[in-house]
């Protein structure tokens, strides 16, 4: 695995020691980290703190040839909005943890130009898994459901 | 108008008087406004606290049956991002200020059974043709070209 997978793992391990649902991602531009984040649903309250959406919001403002030139991970395969995110900012590659425990908008993506590369991490899966049957209406709730 | 799009457009007035761009949404659960926000790029340095994803936000985490009962209201056509974060949730309804100044994802939102329907309101066409001439490079910013 490389390291910005690793980083989006940290990232999902840090969100479940603080008692949330353990997602992470991180934004590569140029092989250099710009914004990296975790899932904050239960430790702020928050409706669109997905992990994908974090690491956004962490990167900052940035014009579009600095999206143009990055590379999205994410330790689980993106849901609608966080799928949205990386079509408004037309980032050209994503690279997934996994899509096993949830299937987010690949076929989206894919279809508006998107390189979507899932890596089924044993890890990733291990860790949805055990969450997820941990605490279901949570991740209902996560997911719209 | 509506009381709800008059307030969608109060919260676009308030973000231009901050020094934003000026788009509102308010999210209205069985006629009541559970959450209203307004674009805060500029006010927070933010890349995902559109106009939509501010009422979300400030609408709270809500279960998915508060959400189907919901219609979202916003001064601006929903981009991508908000579009996801619409489908993620699985508002029913949204009704849309104007998209003569922009298209955002009516197209993807109805194919999914998201009711779209477009005002074509003049002061809220008004208010982004005189933001865009205004500020051409902070518009493409938000809307990541």
């Amino acid at each position: 695995m490389d390291d910005f997978m690793r980083a989006a793992i940290e990232e999902a391990r840090q969100g479940l020691a603080e008692g949330g649902i353990p997602i992470g991602s991180v934004i590569v531009h140029r092989g250099h980290i710009i914004g990296r984040g975790h899932n904050r649903r239960v430790q702020q309250g928050s409706a669109i703190l997905h992990g994908e959406m974090d690491a956004f919001e962490n990167a900052g403002r940035q014009p579009a040839s600095v999206y143009a030139e990055s590379v999205l991970y994410t330790t689980l395969s993106p849901c609608a909005m966080c799928s949205g995110a990386i079509l408004l900012y037309k980032i050209p590659r994503i690279i997934v943890g996994e899509n096993r425990t949830f299937m987010g908008e690949e076929d989206l993506l894919r279809a508006r130009g998107v390189q979507v590369d899932v890596l089924q991490d044993e890890d990733c899966i291990a860790m949805m898994r055990e969450f997820i049957a941990a605490r279901p209406k949570l991740w209902n709730e996560d997911i719209g459901t």
